[in-house]
């Protein structure tokens, strides 16, 4: 059985506008530790010998082919419209089933960085193990380090028999406020969805099936064109027939809160969702006032700011503290690191003031 | 007896800096009231009917045109180099009392803003008539608003008999500390030195005479060069010649301070002198939030910034007071308020980090 990594590069998001943009999401952008590299091209570097297939929607795909020059052409997968995660991953699904009817495929977001690759692969390889050993569907539960508030949680409960580092999934948890995150924390019993999961095609497929119908019936027809003499071509044409009426779901949502045997595994390998400008912080080496520079700058009497910049311009940050300050392109941001967040409150601000060819 | 009008616009400085460089000096920006308008341009077109000659270092002499189309070729004077305020100020009244004996000069920085034109122009009559019939050096005495540390003062005594709007100067004086500023303040005996002053030609090259006699005989020489065959082109192959060695000094420091019979106007016309980046909000108008804003930007819960941008640019500005945001083509700046003129500490970076090209 063949071992799969299906990378979701579809995501968008405008949590670190302005570097990234309606059309040029945060994936494509070098916000990891290492600033000549691509979220999206460290993620499939940290894949080694697995075969990775990179899924992204059709309009963005020139620009990850571009991001990754090494691939083979049979490592990128189009949708051809943006149907959420559900779609995205059955169609993956098909089309690995179709390579090899007993593939395991490990799912995993574009946009993260990880600080331990080795601690990494060391998860991925037991997630792969015992999602194909025991037909389960695997998570990774990121352990937490603080009471998040960004981040959906996952229950867990008994490890099973064993294997007593596989834990039983009792439920999917929506984001919480600040004091039961807390409780979380205490308790040892959440970990962060990390949106990483490990199972057999077949399997997935069969979740399909049973939670989402409609779409399973959708990829039915385009594993059929597949196996047809017209093969990828034909089931390219099917998909861009049937897939613009699939429901946008996500894979949380249509299947994973409704699957039975989901397990989690435990990750401790310096996760981090690159989730705002203020988390570069966490993982960016500070000089020695504290500040995180990513930019070609000068910081005088400035202390525990974020700056970030195209190389070829430059940022002066004179007698403030604690804050962020991007240039990218043709737009500026200035925001307290503490409310990093609330960038998006500035981009839905451009479409109010006619300045969507901003955002 | 034609009256003119000698604006000085060669000076440099980098307080506005980013929109201010090395080649691009703050009188080509639009820093006035009037964002349509450089202050240079703005300049002479509060000057009315006063015969305008432009003073300004050749490597600018280009931008100087560019920026006001209208004039004719005789109302601009290149310096060969810059040699200050004195030299040039000379140079003017040479070539000025060369087209008439009997010129009287009003010398005029081209980096100010004034509110009240109105107010600018009775003074400026005024200048012109005392500087004519009593054959003094007038100066206009900017009326302080506030204990300024960052001018230079003019120290007045009894007014003239006969003309009890003119005071005679009892002294220049440097820029002082804030608590002499604010004595200066309270007695009402200082007023801010504005840099503006008139005279007979003649009168000023008898004083440069006296008081710099090796830039006079320089200056004598470019003289008979004008009134030579040669004309124009041979002056100014003559200054080409002797102005590399003329000493560099100012104006105030050269001869005004050695000089008697100077005398003050009291000026209270809405004068700025665009030193800083604060200084916008003196007399552009704010937001409902106190933020006054020359840029294409969105505001979220901000509060008394000054934000300055190029029009083709964004600035996003969320949860922060108080502070100068400035875009200027490849360059941005981060600095509070109440700071903006440290902007000369970044200045000074940039060439530390062998980054000059963005001064």
């Amino acid at each position: 059985m063949r071992r799969f990594a299906v990378v979701l590069a579809g995501g968008s998001g405008n949590r670190l506008w302005p570097a990234s943009r309606v059309d040029r999401p945060k994936q494509f952008l070098a916000l990891g530790a290492d600033p000549a590299s691509s979220l999206l091209a460290a993620t499939v570097r940290r894949l080694g010998s697995l075969e990775p297939l990179v899924v992204a929607g059709a309009d963005h795909m020139e620009q990850v082919r571009a991001d990754l020059p090494g691939l083979p052409e049979e490592a990128f997968l189009a949708e051809p419209v943006g149907r959420n995660t559900a779609a995205a991953i059955g169609l993956a699904a098909v089309h690995l089933s179709h390579r090899d009817p007993d593939a395991v495929m490990g799912v995993l977001p574009a946009d993260h960085h990880i600080g331990d690759p080795a601690g990494f692969r060391a998860v991925v390889d037991r997630a792969f193990e015992v999602a194909a050993a025991r037909d389960v569907i695997v998570t990774v539960g990121i352990v937490p380090t603080r009471a998040a508030t960004g981040f959906g949680y996952l229950e867990v409960g008994a490890t099973l028999a064993g294997a007593d580092d596989v834990a039983t999934v009792t439920r999917f948890v929506e984001k919480p406020d600040r004091a039961t995150a807390e409780q979380y924390l205490r308790g040892g019993r959440h970990l962060w969805n990390g949106g990483m999961f490990f199972a057999t095609a077949r399997r997935l497929l069969a979740e399909l099936a049973a939670h989402m119908p409609d779409t399973h019936r959708a990829l039915i027809e385009i594993g059929d064109a597949l196996k047809s003499p017209g093969g990828t071509a034909a089931a390219a044409a099917t998909a861009a027939r049937l897939y613009p009426d699939l429901p946008s779901i996500s894979i949380d949502y249509g299947v994973m809160e409704k699957a039975t045997g989901v397990v989690a595994l435990r990750g401790d390998f310096g996760w981090h969702d690159v989730g705002s400008w203020a988390a570069l912080a966490d993982y960016r080496p500070a000089d020695p006032d504290g500040n995180v520079v990513a930019a070609t700058a000068v910081l005088c009497d400035a202390h525990r700011n974020v700056v970030v910049g195209d190389p070829d311009r430059v940022i002066a940050v004179v007698g403030v503290d604690d804050l962020v300050v991007v240039q990218s392109g043709d737009a500026v941001l200035v925001i307290p690191r503490q409310r990093a967040e609330e960038v998006r409150a500035a981009v839905a601000a451009l479409a109010e003031k006619d300045l969507t060819r901003f955002q």
